[in-house]
């Protein structure tokens, strides 16, 4: 069965943006670029909840969402933009766990989760989360989108790899244990 | 200039202990008791939060305060206590940014601050905190005392050391750039 991995660029408080979803504050390190490379293959389908979308979209001006995700089948979660499937990318309702659970089921490679941290929260409490892995960034940033949120049961983990980047950035990846 | 360290086992969502303080979680790994040898020594005394204090004394049971903290200089932050100072360990009112800052031009070793997240909060704000060195542990508790609360900036971290500490978990420490 596809595995979800849930991952990015965290700061050591928690933050995956600004409040505003900005990134300006990650820092970019030596192997973060090769880790990208080793990683990205595994994957074929990203899931995002639609601030993250926006996020995505902004960081590619001139571009359109086609574009932007390149071959990956992207799937947006959104329960206020118009459900839309175009070439590259989809937009569905509010429905995430049904849709990513029966995705998993799917033929395929690898399912990306790029956050944010409600949509992350509500696959993680479903028990649809294989693996997270995050790109630890030395900084407190002090307020943001937060990449977990509260939940009701405690959810244990594996260690995989813990791997120096360089520039002070740490990579953790552990297993979930469901 | 002594310096306070900020620092414990966090797990990977933030969280220092559960909402009743708890830390029945935590995972013993064999790397720990050796970082603790190794660093333990710097320190003469410790600052805390009310709600720590109650933990380390309920995790001491039939030990009185003072030899709980044993040759260290304990010092709790409380508005509700009665102040008090006895034989080693001393409870003070709500000025917990004037009193660490003068602590820290004082002679003597370096100071741990042990939380929780607000104490830090308020010392991490006024620039006071020089280190901070978490065991992170492979774990999402999903709720509890947080480690870290919003802060109106960012603040620089540089990594200092990454060390595997068995059982999954890893040790992460940096110096602030206050």
């Amino acid at each position: 069965m596809r595995k979800i991995v849930y991952g990015g660029a965290i700061s050591f408080d928690g933050y995956l943006a600004r409040e505003d979803g900005s990134v300006d504050w990650l820092i970019d390190s030596p192997g973060s670029t090769e880790l990208l490379k080793e990683t990205w293959p595994r994957f074929d389908a990203m899931l995002m909840g639609r601030k993250t979308y926006e996020i995505a979209l902004k960081m590619s001006p001139g571009q359109d969402a086609s574009s932007v995700f390149g071959n990956m089948r992207a799937v947006v979660f959104s329960r206020t933009l118009e459900p839309t499937s175009r070439d590259g990318y989809e937009i569905v309702g509010d429905n995430a766990v049904e849709f990513a659970r029966s995705m998993k089921s799917e033929d395929g490679k690898d399912i990306m989760l790029m956050g944010g941290g409600e949509l992350a929260n509500s696959l993680l409490n479903a028990g649809l989360v294989d693996e997270i892995g995050f790109n630890v960034q030395p900084i407190l940033l002090g307020s943001g989108v937060s990449a977990f949120h509260q939940m009701p049961t405690q959810i244990g983990l594996e260690l995989k790899e813990c791997r120096q980047l360089g520039s002070g950035c740490v990579y953790l990846s552990y297993d979930v244990k469901n």
